[in-house]
This record gives C-alpha cells, structure tokens and sequence, in this order.
C-alpha cells in the first residue's frame, strides 16, 4: 500500500523543520508540490531548500504540478472551494497515480501546519473517496504562523487561563469587527483595521521566521496607518505577503481578574 | 549582557524538536528546569533526553530547582496564581544570578509551545521588572498539544474558511459549556462532558506523541463513558495524566454553506 505523508514545514525558516519532519522526508521516495506561479515562487523555493539541506537519501524526486486556477472573488464562497477541491483532487490522484509506486511513500510539505488553515487533508479525503488509488495517511506536525507571530513578539497568544481565538480576516469582517477576547487573524488579504475599536492593541507580522520578516505593535489607533503603508510597501516590493496579527483587547493583565 | 533562550520543546516527543530548537540548545551555557515532584518527573525526564540527545556541547548545565508550592484549589484563582508567578520569578531571579554568567545564555525548555498556557515568558517579564538581573530573551516556537493532536487524528481544526477556538476545561464550565464552533480544550484536569451537546464530536488525546498515546473520537453521546474510563485507568496507571480535546458541532462539511 501507498503511504502518503502529509509533512508540517513551518512557515518559512526551513529551521522550523522538526527532526520528525526530517525522518519523514527521509523516508519518502517522491515529493509532490504544486506550482502555484511567478508570485509565489518563494514558497516552494523554500520547500527545495528543505529537501536539498535535510533529504539525505540522494534517490528522492521533487514532482511539480500546476496549481488549478481559482476563483479569488468568488459569488458562491463555498461553492468556489468545492470546486477548486476537486480539481485538485484530481490533480492529486493523478500525481500518485503517476509517480508514485504500489508500495512507495510520497509526501507533501505542508506551509505551517496541515491542521491550519491548509486543505490538502481534504482534499486527500476526497482522493480516497474517488476510490482510484490507495493510500494511508500520517501527519506530521509543523510550526504555524500563529506561534511564529508569538514568538517573534515574545508572548503569550492570551491573557493568564483565558482562551484564544484563531480566525480568518473574512470572518473578522463578517462578524462586525467586534473583539472580545484575544484573537489571531489569518488569510486577512486586505486588513481594514478600520472597523476596529481603536483601543485594541495589535501585534502584526508579516513574512514571519524569513530574512523579510517585519514586526508592529501597539494600539490600532496608533499603528494602523503605518501598519497599512509597511504592507503596502512591502507587497509591492515583493510581489506577495503573507501577514497575520492579534488583537488583544487592552487593559493591562490586571493582578486580581 | 546575559540571554535567556525560551525553547519550545514539543508535547512528548523528543523528535518535536526543531533544528532552531536544537541550534539554541547549542548555544546555551545552563538549562534551567523546576522540579515538580515525583508524578511529574517523566516531563523533566523528556527534557534530560532531549538534552542529551541533541546538546552537542559537553558544557551544558542542567540546573533544576523545586518548584514553589501551588494552590490547586484556591477560592480566589487569580490572587493564587499571582502570588505563584511572584514566588517563581524569586526562584528564576536567583537560579540566574547564581548560575549564570554575565555573558552567558540560559535557556527554559518549554513544554509544547512558549506562548500557549505557559508562564514562563510573564515570569521572565516580572523577574526583568524586579530589576537585579538583566538579559534579553529570545523565543523559539515549539509543537503544541493543539497539533500534536490534529496530527495524531489526522484532521484539520476547523471546518473550511471557519474559525477555531482554544480554551480550559475551567472557562468551558465557566460558560456552561455551550460550544459554537470548533474549540479545543485544554488543562482540563476533571472533564465532565455531561453539560455538553450529546451530539458534539469529540476528539480526545492523552499523552500524546509519547508512546503511551491514548485517542479516542465520537459523538459525545457514544463515547464520554469511555473516554471517562480510559481516563481513569491511565491515571491510576502513570500517576497523571495530560489530556487535550477539540469538540466539533456535528454536520458534516456541507458541501454549500
Ligand atoms: C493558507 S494559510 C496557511 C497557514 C499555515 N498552515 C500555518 O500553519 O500557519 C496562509 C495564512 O497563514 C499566515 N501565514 C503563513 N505564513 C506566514 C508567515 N511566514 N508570516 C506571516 N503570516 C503567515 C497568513 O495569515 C496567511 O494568509
Ligand atoms: C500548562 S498547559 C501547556 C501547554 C503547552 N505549552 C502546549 O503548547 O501544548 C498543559 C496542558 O496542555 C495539554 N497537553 C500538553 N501536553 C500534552 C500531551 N502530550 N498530550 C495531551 N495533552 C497535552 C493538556 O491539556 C495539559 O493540561
């Protein structure tokens, strides 16, 4: 039987690799990746550099596909997803299919970690449900952004025993912009922190654990403007951004609530 | 001037590591770690093993000290946990003057992650605040429960697009266990699934990533009894237990909406 690992990077310092995810690549005879074009070519450069400085086993094959496009502004949000999963579905069926032998092991290195945010656990699901070929999967745990952006803050995701939330920028925007507690936005393609209350204080991060990294923090009212022009500046720079904050409602940890 | 290197470590698994993990280790003249006590020495015990396993230098120091005494039931939680964050920044301000040089870098091996209900980086902030010692601190991200526990079911954290939760089994109960969305619930010392939707999905760790790994999932309604029995017996087995789940609302992924 195929085994198909579905391997955690980190987000962007190949440093962040575990030596799980290190034995993992080890063990695996064709790496599958997706061409996702010009402007991200950084991403899977990152994933080349972790082959060529952690696989030590010379035979193993980096197979590239391109990427099926993709409604970015979609009518029907779900129904563009859905779509899109299943062309890449697919596409994926075929890759294994294809390169991969009855008793060989692939793997897909998986941006952060394959819990967050990332759909290649669906969408092997729906490999499996095509009933094509067969496989096991096994997962192995990455650093997400999210711990990137408090690391590099040097903090706690929340107040001493309160919880945390991890959302999506869309869902921000969907819900009013009302911020209760701590709350990590991710996918935020176009941060608005104007319907924020202003006395939120932000910690924002931008190309996290990379040489580009950039850091800001302080009150929304403050720091948005700058927030929006760093942004700015910077995805023109680069093409691209991959940014996240959290929003941490203000008040000092106080000593006795 | 002195560093201080706070290192995520992972939740039990020494290959959680990452090479930033490892290279900090490298670079670090003295570990600190508190003792525990005797039920808990297996989490000193990972730390030893990592220490051994990945700290090239011959030099490095593992200096532990007992951990203050903690009041595990206090009738007023936050003064309980203030007075134990004050007692341990004395603890750390003194194996730090004592153990560390001037121009010497310590570290704390963190369990899971650094910024996910870990005191750590506030104690460090107070023993800064009280102003004997001084030194920087710099944070590298480790693997958490969260993941370890996505990784070990195989499942992402939330539905598509949707957000997650994290919180303590004490806020859960504090909020009459009415669960929205996708939560995970951690430092749940005593779960009661018995005020939750019978028709939740749970997916419930214990020990995870170690080889004493413990995973169970269902509707509530089915396997709360179990899980309570599993629970029980895996207590009485190790001593103590760490546990960690994620409640999902049923309905599956519809394919719409
Ligand atoms: C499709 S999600 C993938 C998340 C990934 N699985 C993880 O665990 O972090 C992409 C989002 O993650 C965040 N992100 C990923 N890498 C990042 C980085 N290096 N710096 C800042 N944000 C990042 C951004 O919010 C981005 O929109
Ligand atoms: C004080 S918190 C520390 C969390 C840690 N910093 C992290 O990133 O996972 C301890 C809680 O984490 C969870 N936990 C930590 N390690 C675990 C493991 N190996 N298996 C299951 N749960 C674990 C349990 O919910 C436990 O009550």
């Amino acid at each position: 039987m195929r085994t198909i690992q579905v391997i955690g990077i980190g987000t962007g310092n190949p440093e962040h690799l575990t030596i799980q995810g290190i034995r993992a690549l080890n063990a695996t005879d064709v790496v599958f990746a997706l061409d996702k074009g010009e402007a991200k070519a950084g991403l899977n450069a990152v994933r080349r550099t972790i082959c060529q400085l952690y696989a030590e086993r010379p035979g193993c094959r980096f197979v590239e596909a391109p990427d099926p496009e993709r409604d970015r502004r979609p009518t029907d949000y779900s129904a563009a997803v859905d779509d899109w999963h299943a062309a890449r579905a697919a596409l994926y069926e075929d890759m294994i299919a294809t390169h991969l032998g009855e008793d060989q092991t692939g793997a897909f290195l998986v941006w952060g970690d394959p819990a967050l945010y990332d759909s290649t656990l669906r969408i092997l699901e729906r490999v499996s449900a095509r009933g094509r070929v067969a496989f096991t999967v096994s997962v192995v745990p990455g650093i997400t952004s999210v711990q990137a952006l408090a690391a590099s803050h040097r903090i706690p995701l929340h107040r001493i025993g309160e919880p945390v939330q991890i959302t999506t920028g869309r869902r921000l925007r969907d819900e009013g912009g009302a911020v209760t507690g701590a709350t990590v936005v991710m996918l935020d393609g176009d941060p608005t922190f104007d319907g924020l209350d202003p006395d939120l204080v932000i910690y924002w991060g931008a190309y996290l654990g990379t040489p580009d990294e950039l850091l800001s923090t302080g009150r929304i009212g403050d720091v948005a403007e700058s927030i929006h022009v760093m942004r700015a500046e910077a995805r023109e720079r680069h093409g691209w951004i991959m940014d996240i904050y959290l929003l941490m409602p203000r008040g000092r940890q106080s000593r006795r609530a």
